[in-house]
């Protein structure tokens, strides 16, 4: 009997894994280009780390943590999002000390939350994200939503929208909690049970509520915007107007809270709709985080930071077909034998040819010759070689150039030269082409 | 009070990060430079893979699984490494069946095993590799081995040695085991409650005892190879030839058995040693299966891989200084805000040259010039931009050359035209000096 793949997690195969990667290393690429270093936290974490940053009133540490204990009876969590292990690195590793202010990281990998497994929604999914810990200035939060606004543009993404709300300064917050609780204590005998608690916790937490009857009662709270400080309020509105001079396009969401505890003053998501008009929700989303480095035993300093799920980009990319021509799989060399000769020296013309540079396969199953033109064909190769009985004793291979059909005997200790000569003529040829067509 | 990281586990910062990129990189080029392309499997598996695969004898299974169940009751473990993922993947999507055999994927990520933490070890640690699987063939052994070489060879690893052996076909392991029975039937009772339960899964297993006492008895075992059928030894003997042919320098090792219950024929270790003449050990490991395809629900078709675990890599590569000079992490331009100015201005001329592709730093600190001068040269930026009240003013900034300390006063809307002049006069500047070196 086979085993099949955990419940809510997927393989990564063929042009999705290609994608994937190069989704990654282009993000990767902007976020060095605007100053930010990887950095690589491990999987796993003390459970404590999530409940202490993202929340006890969170639904991610509620319900979603793959936690477990380990042989050493220590409670452990996979990570459910990046930004606490971020954190948790920048203050062990004492970088605030030690580094320009903002501290700049980025990171990439999977994370896991234990969800109700819907279309498009994995337990296990890959994050790409940012950090820029240390300086509280509305600079810093518009180079952060720049940055994630240049990746979704160098991912040819039109029709992304910024949605952008404030959750205020712990006075706003503060206030506008209070008010939550006065309004919602008449209703909340009616209201589920989740957020019998999340009042308790966090009443803001009350507002991600999914069930639809509390939805309903939802709609007439009061807004945040009403709660907000004199400074709040000035700093928010400095943001939007460094936003609107770097011609970022966005939009005010009073109803924006973002699901994590840590969240103070800027939230934001990234909203897209296909071509074809479809809405795709949110490709990834970020906030600002006024306690949660000292809250981790750091300094009193604040961060700001976003991350962009893998699989969502990868899904709307594909769906708009903005992957193609992108990549480049294609076969250089592939080397065909011929019956059953002496694999010694096959081996040794494709290892040649591979430690030469050229990406080159050769068959290794006992299949006709036209079968192996029709698999050169299906890799895309420039070139078929081709050795028989009679090339082995003369010392020499056929070379086939597979778009024009020319072929030649070489002598197999001219093969390489041979090879890197026509490999050349062909880039100037197309260079030439490229000139040409561009006049 | 501050949370660490999970005993076991590290955090990848600095250069360690960059290089950690660096190795992956370039072993993923190589991979596929020789047709290999790329699988992601999830981190989690069902733990049932693990114990079918590497199997109830192996310490593996036995001691060192990262295992806990689901909030579904399932038990889930953190792979501890990733043939059974590979295998699993390539029997559920069914890509024997649509691919050119061997069937030839890469891989890279993390995996987990709760082992004794030592220098150098971790319990959570990342490996790349690759497996070739669907046809059992000396050439593709090679073919495998030679990929691991080159690899090495890239990373400039010197003083590789790979150690090798044959485990022999069915016939061989099941005369060879219960040799290994007789032998050690008179001496069990001394021996430890692990070697108990491995002579009775496994007697292969005893051979890894890590227990003094046992190992002065594993010592007068009988070997393997008194134990290979004829095509086992014949089909050895020519993967052997077919590595000399290739120069690729080996040495047989008759005491190499891997830890793992899959492995059957060939297997091998790369074994390190550094230019100061430390001994390092095995930087990585691989093996041919017989039977693990089809344990795991596939065709009854064998497969060989092997991976190099990149905390090993990058501990030798740095020890031995093979990773200067490899990534350029520096800044192209810095950009230096005096005194209490517009930032939205800074902000727009920062932004400006990162869209025009220039790795670009502002200063969002409040600190004097000259050690703005010093942040810019701590970065190796080749250009300074420095902004002040009377710039903005005029529309312009200051140009300066960090090399050279020239410095020039340019609109600000001749900034990316001017910036992108220099650079091209300097890398121009540097090919030729370069000509000029090489003669």
């Amino acid at each position: 009997m086979s085993i099949k793949n955990v419940k809510g997690t997927h393989d990564i195969i063929g042009e999705e894994a290609t994608s994937f990667t190069y989704i990654e290393n282009l993000l990767k690429q902007i976020a060095e280009l605007f100053g930010y270093q990887e950095v690589r936290t491990p999987v796993i974490e003390y459970s404590e780390l999530f409940v202490r940053s993202v929340g006890e009133s969170s639904d991610v540490v509620r319900k979603e943590m793959y936690t477990f204990l380990d042989k050493g009876e220590r409670s452990i969590t996979l990570r459910p999002e990046f930004t606490a292990g971020i954190i948790r690195l920048i203050v062990q590793n004492k970088l605030l000390a030690t580094s320009e202010l903002p501290l700049k990281t980025h990171y990439v990998g999977p994370a896991f939350r234990y969800e109700r497994p819907q279309l498009g929604r994995y337990r296990e999914f890959n994050q790409f994200g940012v950090e820029a810990v240390g300086i509280n200035s509305a600079e810093i939060d518009a180079e952060v939503i720049v940055l994630s606004y240049t990746m979704l543009q160098s991912l040819n993404l039109e029709n992304v929208l910024i949605k952008i709300n404030t959750l205020g300064d712990e006075e706003s917050r503060h206030n506008y909690k209070n008010a939550l609780k006065q309004y919602f204590s008449p209703y909340l005998e009616k209201m589920c049970p989740d957020c019998h608690s999340r009042y308790e916790l966090n009443p803001l937490r009350i507002l991600d509520c999914k069930v639809p009857e509390d939805q309903e009662i939802v709609k007439g709270a009061p807004k945040i915007k009403d709660y907000l400080s004199k400074n709040a309020k000035e700093k928010f509105d400095y943001l939007l107007s460094l936003l609107d001079g770097l011609e970022i396009p966005y939009e005010i969401d009073d109803t924006l809270v973002r699901g994590l505890d840590y969240y103070s003053e800027t939230v934001f998501e990234f909203h897209y709709t296909s071509r074809s008009g479809k809405d795709y929700g949110a490709l990834g989303a970020g906030g600002h985080y006024d306690k949660l480095v000292k809250e981790l035993g750091g300094p009193d300093v604040s961060g700001i930071g976003f991350s962009l799920g893998i699989e969502r980009l990868y899904s709307v990319l594909k769906d708009d077909g903005l992957l193609e021509g992108y990549f480049d799989n294609d076969l250089d060399i592939y080397v065909m034998p011929i019956g059953q000769i002496d694999k010694q020296f096959v081996l040794q013309v494709t290892t040649g040819l591979r430690l030469a540079g050229y990406r080159t396969d050769q068959c290794f199953e006992d299949v006709k010759l036209t079968n192996m033109f029709k698999r050169a064909e299906r890799k895309n190769a420039k070139y078929a070689i081709i050795i028989g009985e009679n090339e082995i004793e003369k010392h020499e291979v056929i070379i086939k150039n597979l778009r024009t059909t020319e072929q030649e005997t070489c002598p197999i200790d001219q093969l390489i030269e041979t090879i890197s000569r026509k490999m050349n003529e062909e880039d100037l040829d197309e260079e030439f082409s490229q000139n040409v067509k561009e006049g």
